[in-house]
């Protein structure tokens, strides 16, 4: 079902593939059937099942958990939140609970993190991404295991990249990019739904550079808060097109039946950010729940350079909102050494009585 | 209690009339009693009763309905969403829901809309507007029919819209109009509650271009929400002081006790954009609910012009979040064709697992 | 544990101090066990004890209150809404509820409010300001009278407001300002919690001007919503560098715990604002609460001019959102006499059908 834009063949193939499918192909198929079959009945599951995309266990598609079990119990992420922990006896046990959160931040404990660079394989000057979708135990936060769905069993999806534009034909579908209506990604008006097993190849030349997302375009509202979601970040071919900046973090806000989470993780188990004094960060804020999250930095302003990928006027703040499905790129100038604080301000997302959780981490400039 | 400002005699003016009134008039009544006693008490009413505003029935008052027959059961509209269908009993199934929702909005079929260009009646030199307020039984998508209240008897109400400006008096209260305090709908504060079957006269000049809204002043939460608005544009006098464009398409945002709609209609049952390649739209959005919704546009980047009719400096962007009360002016340059998803991107307005419904439309370029 | 920041010895200390505590303090101690131990158990307290900061009652801390007395029951303010009256019988008792709620407004009733200017005392050169933290049943609204969390008695906390700029150092920590790390006011990343009885002081010289806040940061999605907040301006030393003025109004949003409020008071208990013909009103907009509030000013434009207290360019509508934690400043032409609603266009959060509450208030241009 692959389609070629542009006149060069030197592109970039990008391939997802269902759990219940047959191995790494450069062709992908969203499955539906192995990925929602988990919430149709109410058959249980051994929950300590993982299947990796790599190694895809048809079989899984027999064995549908509960609807509570896929976290369907909420699609706002309303009822999604906090630790269940008991609720503390006096202020030295509240007290020992938030330091205990802390303690775990800070240390900054080795975990499989989602989000990192793909990188493409080259066949026939043709860059080909494989992703495959999959049911994956993943680990919110140090303690806290649960099921997600992933590509390439990780939340966020591996980062897509390009490092030049233009020329050179690109990879798979979604949000930001602008590309042929074929490629889109929409089932039943802009292709067929692809069955379990079955696989599709998008196949275009990236246009805008920007930060943009992939994510699901089918069952959304679930399957992407569920952990289909990834960064899809072109880079301009001329530098100087864009504001310049010396290092750059991606930060996917998360919210739904994983909880609140940055880049698929929970405080403590988020990453911290750093920088040393003087140096220009730019970080690349991108919505993928579904719920507004205002971004608070303490101690240093932002400058809101772009959004959506495109370069618009620059404003400062130090709340920037971002609405479900939109990027905002902040440059944060690293003037003042300290553990600043950056959290979502709906408080409620971000600290309990039994301390901080969900979408909060710390910008450590040294 | 009507009341006349401007130095022109030249001037519009717009009636609304309750329900348990008496026709259509040139004044106008916010009618409580009738619109409001239908959730006071537990007492049953007929559901297949239609009262069109141009035949009030008083005998209505007398037979108000349950508090669940008026939707009254979530103002927020947290709990309204989605469709009522039994859950996929397996992919193929899922995919069936998905694509019959997709296949009867491509179909378009022939439905009443809500916000078509009211047009004045002229009496000594004055466009008067009749504007009726009443309980109908409105269709939101094809299946699905609900009480909803209506200007007209439909949602949402007529547009009004005005050709000219200046030394013109023109209409009828609400949202974003610079005039008269007296004519600013208020009840208690500008104006006497207007009592059933009694009436108001709005008369004002039109002072400032851009895309308005006029809805009920009095239990607005549920007034509003269950379908008393409706657009009012002013055109500029000079074109030029406005961006160009070939087209435009109103998009009123609606959430609560008639579900998530797009002028009044939810998918498969919302109306499709098209425009020609190379043409530029205008898409004036205006939230009339009680959440944000960020829309977006696939393949096609949006410029906003203007908030609240007035031009500021642009911003591009593909995901633009409108607040309850705001109106977003977008400037889309149709140089893409294909038939382009158009929806909030707060997926579970959207999308559930039986298919797209709620907030989802779609631009086609051809 | 105060610190010294700046070359100048010309500085402002803030001091807070707990309900547990042992009176007013240059020193300030955030107090969890006495404001949280009322939530941890079931046990009942007697309603109506008024503990004041400046007479604290460490009794207090043995006589928790349950859950619900705490205001526990809905973090999220969905569930904290509109008023307990019973339902109207008619369209005539519902008139009568909704104008009784305009006319006790309208009264404008003499209640005490928060937001006071704190005067600082001067010692050795060095303003200091006294900040103490309590519990205090606080009317909202006339006839309505809850358990707030309190700084200094009140909601919001007094209004801490410098003059003047640069070379002197300043006060108390929190939102928005650029001070040294260690005064940032993060438990166990910048600073210890301080204990019920103990004491912190903050030191820091102030250098950004603009609209900015100060609230607790620790169980913060509790403690702010319950009223630990305040507004924290610094005036730009050169006036020069912000748009003209001739009077300014701080209005603080809120929602949670203790319903929806501007100012700590909920309509008709909240307060008009008011101008003169041709005044240029500043309203500086500051959202401490945990929902998105898009507020709605009838008749007259607004124009954002700044935002977390930053010049930006500006832009005009009528409605502004604020998101939690941001701040907006915009400048009101009052060209038009008149009563003009002001609130938030979130309906369900201005009105239910007995009337106005909550975010609701007017300005009275004369």
């Amino acid at each position: 079902m692959g389609m070629i834009d542009g006149l060069s063949r030197r592109r970039v193939l990008a391939g997802l593939v269902g759990a219940g499918g047959i191995g790494t192909l450069i062709a992908c198929g969203t499955d539906p059937e192995v990925l929602m079959s988990t919430h149709r009945d109410g058959t249980s599951v051994a929950r300590n099942t993982v299947w990796y995309a790599e190694h895809p266990t048809p079989a899984a598609a027999a064995m549908p958990t509960t609807a509570m079990d896929a976290g369907m119990t909420d699609h706002t992420g309303s009822a999604v939140s906090a630790s269940t922990q008991p609720p503390a006896k006096n202020f030295a046990d509240m007290d020992r609970m938030h330091e205990e959160g802390v303690k775990t931040f800070l240390a900054q404990r080795k975990t499989k993190r989602g989000g990192q660079r793909l990188l493409p394989e080259m066949t026939d000057g043709v860059k080909v991404f494989h992703v495959t979708a999959a049911k994956t135990q993943w680990e919110m936060t140090p303690g806290q295991v649960v099921e997600a769905y992933t590509y390439n069993g990780v939340v966020p999806g591996p980062e897509i990249r390009r490092n030049d534009l233009g020329d050179e034909s690109t990879a798979i579908h979604f949000h930001g990019l602008l590309i042929p209506n074929a490629m889109d990604g929409v089932p039943f008006i802009t292709q067929p739904a692809v069955h379990p097993g079955e696989s599709f190849t998008y196949e275009f030349t990236a246009r805008n550079p920007g930060s943009h997302m992939y994510h699901s375009h089918m069952n959304s509202a679930f399957q992407v808060t569920k952990g289909l979601l990834g960064a899809f970040i072109i880079e301009p071919k001329d530098p100087s097109t864009y504001p310049a900046y010396d290092r750059d973090y991606t930060m996917i806000l998360g919210d739904g039946p994983l909880g609140y989470f940055l880049n698929g993780k929970s405080f403590p188990g988020t990453e911290m950010l750093s920088a040393k004094k003087g140096e220009k960060l730019l970080v690349r804020f991108m919505n993928e729940g579904l719920m507004i999250h205002p971004m608070h930095l303490h101690g240093i302003p932002m400058t809101i350079v772009a959004q959506d990928g495109y370069v618009n006027p620059p404003y400062r703040c130090d709340t920037v909102n971002i609405a479900p499905g939109q990027r905002m790129d902040a440059l944060i100038e690293c003037t003042e050494t300290g553990a600043w604080a950056f959290h979502c301000h709906i408080l409620s997302h971000a600290e309990s009585e039994n301390g901080m959780f969900g979408m909060v981490t710390a910008l450590v400039v040294t």
